[in-house]
């Protein structure tokens, strides 16, 4: 589903741009390593602040703007006293393909040995190593160098040449 | 090409993760704009500054934390005065990827158009709209929910369950 409205008014500085706006509601470390916690099935404010380090009052802070943004929503599993779990929204678990371009770029160019690695285990496949790549629909080709090239929609903002692969 | 060593020496908070490795690199919002105009052909500061609308005290020090990573290296383009071009390295051109997956969500989740749209011209076949997805390169599919499952390989941290794509 691609909503009919957007999920939050977003203002972002300079040229018109869709990577901004994004940057603008999920961009903040805390709130990305929050995001990455519940991908991994850690649902509870204790663990998620354990496991990404966050101060309790930033991480309180940064939850609180996600489920306002509508990517978190909070769901009790307490009544007596009232406790609450932390789930992505769809536009939450639309952000997997952000966690793996974060997680790819560090394994190849900032960390020894990757921590964590994926496995992959399709429909009538055999589980495998996962190794994302970014294919395009249209042609199934992944994008070389010299390639791509932007079409600029907003008036007086402009990209010079083919993109910088 | 991958690096035999680190670009770059990094202390994570939280569980051993390149996700917030990369973050502590690249992650500031100013950094990643910055980068953006790199890949769309604007090498100069001036233009750099206008188009992200970053403050230039800001932006200049990202640049130089960005020079000092690895990520991107300056050009001279003048002698007198000494005036440098920005460039990415290919550590830099490697964030296309992430700077993609920023861009679809907020494509999807954020803005009621998308203010910039990319056409694909690989050889062999007719330029089309770029369409980015997220495949797995071992077996040339798209990854479901359910179809992941995470291997930690950093001792006392877990992931539970499969992963909630």
């Amino acid at each position: 589903m691609t909503p009919d409205t957007p999920l939050a008014a977003v203002d972002v500085p300079g040229r018109p741009c869709s990577m901004a706006a994004t940057l603008q509601v999920v961009g903040e470390k805390w709130a990305l390593l929050a995001v990455r916690e519940l991908l991994y099935g850690n649902h509870r404010f204790d663990r998620i602040a354990r496991n990404t380090g966050a101060p309790r009052d930033r991480l309180t802070a940064r939850l609180r703007a996600l489920e306002e943004a509508g990517v978190v929503e909070r769901r009790p599993y307490s009544e007596r006293p009232p406790r609450y779990e932390y789930h992505l929204t769809e536009a939450g678990r639309d952000l997997v393909p952000l966690a793996h371009a974060l997680r790819a770029w560090g394994d190849r160019w900032l960390v020894p040995e990757p921590p964590v690695t994926f496995t992959h285990a399709p429909q009538g496949h055999e589980e495998h190593p996962f190794d994302p790549a970014f294919v395009c629909r249209t042609c199934g080709q992944e994008a070389r160098r010299g390639e791509l090239h932007a079409e600029v929609h907003a008036r007086g903002w402009s990209v010079e040449g083919p993109v910088d692969l």
